[in-house]
């Protein structure tokens, strides 16, 4: 038995003023004492789906392979939306709402088995309508992580709410654009144009000049660090997610373009 | 020898921007290696010794039974306040200062025996007048965690200092009313009626209309769950402590209502 | 072999709010699953490396005495500045990057060997120019836990950058100034001043009346704890640090003086 099947990553928007998280591993380590538990992060922004998504899809790559995540950004608790459980072929397992958040990390990973978290037996005893973190989804992490098997949680789920992080991508002719996904607590500002689609944008027009814009400012120079830009400058370079970010030496891009969530970013060839 | 001896649950107002959790944390390491440390919050409101009560008590039934809980809230540092270890009747322990802090929790799980901790054994060698969770507490909780018996801590005390969180609470002819007594990052208003309290209430006017207040605001319904009220309305519900709660869908019921830690909530039965 | 060995504790400027930290405890996991990893704080402030310089130097006595710390506050990230791990007399280790950052810590536990993190194989196979905490500095934490010899990270190195947190220290006739180096989430305001150079001038000087002044405001009396000060009034006192520390009991002493790093604190006999 390796260590690396006992890994639990928990991922939510529950920030760090509350108990939530700790209870929810305080539940974890009365089930699964042995499991390793790692915050991914609590600092998801409220009810932010679509940036749970991301950090989830972007993060589970670095993990051990047989890690099981459980993420909560939910702001349907306790209406009518399932309580999931998701294996993968890398191993990975998830673990939290069907409301798209589990989507885009889940079929990165490649979807085998879908399963509603009905067991009452793997759940907590009492089931509140406020907190499905604790009472369901903690539990069913710790029960995956002490070897139960993922279909005895609940019955098949066939059909799953799924998120498209590259939608609003629009290429034509000289122009690629996306949009910001994420503001960074540094206030980078991550497009959902992936290194591969702006490599293959800027092959087909290797003669060209290639600008980077916000909305219809001036163009923003391509780094291949931050540190290469001046302090106080903006740049754009493929930061630690491999998408294009924008980002200010020293200084907050989110601040200095007043951008964020949905921000339009351009690519233009310009020959 | 199982695992969950090895839990120490850590509870404190110091924040996460400083060093002070990571110091306890390596004075713990240092002397219990194995245990297994879980974060409670580190996000009480500074020197707030009733939320870290309550976030305290209703935690504590959701960890491994024999959990050694560290709380630190202590305005009262470096003076003439004892450092204590509580044992249970549960297996629960609590270690931290003699201020109310730990008796709410402590006295749900069922008190057997109140140490003061003394002996200098158990200590770090310097104890410093301005940060007993490090040279104290934490020490304290590791030695527990290692399976020194509470006794040998230092001599038994009888009376420790009380915290009543029911405290204010009136109940006369068709009102039963309240205080919020936390108020959580989502900006939930959590108030000192539990379930138990309001069920009792409901039952005596069963032919009556039921109406929560906020001071003399209107009325606002009862849900049971957060998502059962319109985007933008506030509600009534037992949320996770199972404590009557206002909250706002997708939104702040602190924001909403202007209201906080002391505010009055009322239930009335209409008839 | 003891578990004191494969402790791995984290310092940096990340924040709590994105997934950055969350990934290099995933890198870890993957790498060295028995390592317990324990968080010093992720609160710096951003960029501030005298910050995480003294809380470093400060936390290491504390924790186990092999333990490897992995330190990141680090603008030049991607530039020419070297990722470095150094070993020390007292067993600590410590990762991160040449700014100094490491050097006060590393000093004073007494610095045996230097090495350059460039050995591809005790990396991430990716090493992308924004995220070294991920792609080589949690790696590499991780491979020494293992047991990896530090002789196998890289070259030996054998000059670093040096970060004096003593700078500006004046000592003339009856007058001793330094200046602040830390406000801690609490508003305390911690000097460079420490205990052993306060109580040489204090011995100097004993017929005298000591007082202690932030710029030229009136006199702050010594105490020996925060509780021995009225509620409200400034206070100077040798805090956790063991530095000379200007609070104010249950306020702010950020606040009260509009201090922050870098304002003057000076200490005068007055004959």
């Amino acid at each position: 038995m390796t260590s690396t099947a006992k890994t639990i990553a928990l991922l939510t928007d529950f920030g760090y003023r509350d108990h939530y998280v700790g209870v929810m591993k305080g539940v974890i380590a009365a089930i699964a004492p042995a499991a390793t538990v790692i915050d991914v992060t609590h600092g998801i922004p409220p009810q932010d789906i679509a940036a749970g998504a991301l950090l989830l899809r972007h993060s589970r790559p670095f993990f051990p392979p047989r890690t099981t995540f459980v993420a909560v950004v939910d702001p349907g608790v306790g209406t009518a939306r399932l309580p999931l459980a998701i294996e993968t072929r890398t191993g990975a397992r998830f673990v939290g709402p069907d409301n798209g958040l589990l989507w885009p990390a889940a079929e990165a990973a490649g979807i085998k088995r879908i399963v509603e978290l009905r067991s009452p037996r793997y759940r907590l005893p009492h089931v509140s309508a406020t907190f499905h973190g604790r009472d369901i989804f903690a539990p069913a992490a710790a029960w995956l992580a002490r070897g139960v098997a993922l279909a005895r949680l609940g019955p098949h789920v066939k059909n799953i709410a799924r998120l498209d992080l590259e939608a609003g991508i629009k290429e034509r002719a000289q122009l690629l654009a996306g949009t910001v996904i994420y503001v960074d607590s540094f206030g980078n500002l991550v497009t959902n144009l992936d290194r591969a689609r702006v490599d293959r944008f800027v092959a087909r027009f290797r003669q060209s000049r290639l600008s980077v814009r916000i909305r219809h400012r001036a163009p923003i120079e391509m780094r291949s660090a931050y540190g290469d830009a001046l302090i106080g400058a903006p740049l754009a370079t493929f930061g630690s997610f491999d998408l294009l970010e924008i980002a200010v030496r020293d200084g907050s891009a989110a601040d200095y373009f007043a951008a964020g969530a949905g921000t339009l970013v351009t690519l233009r060839a310009e020959r």
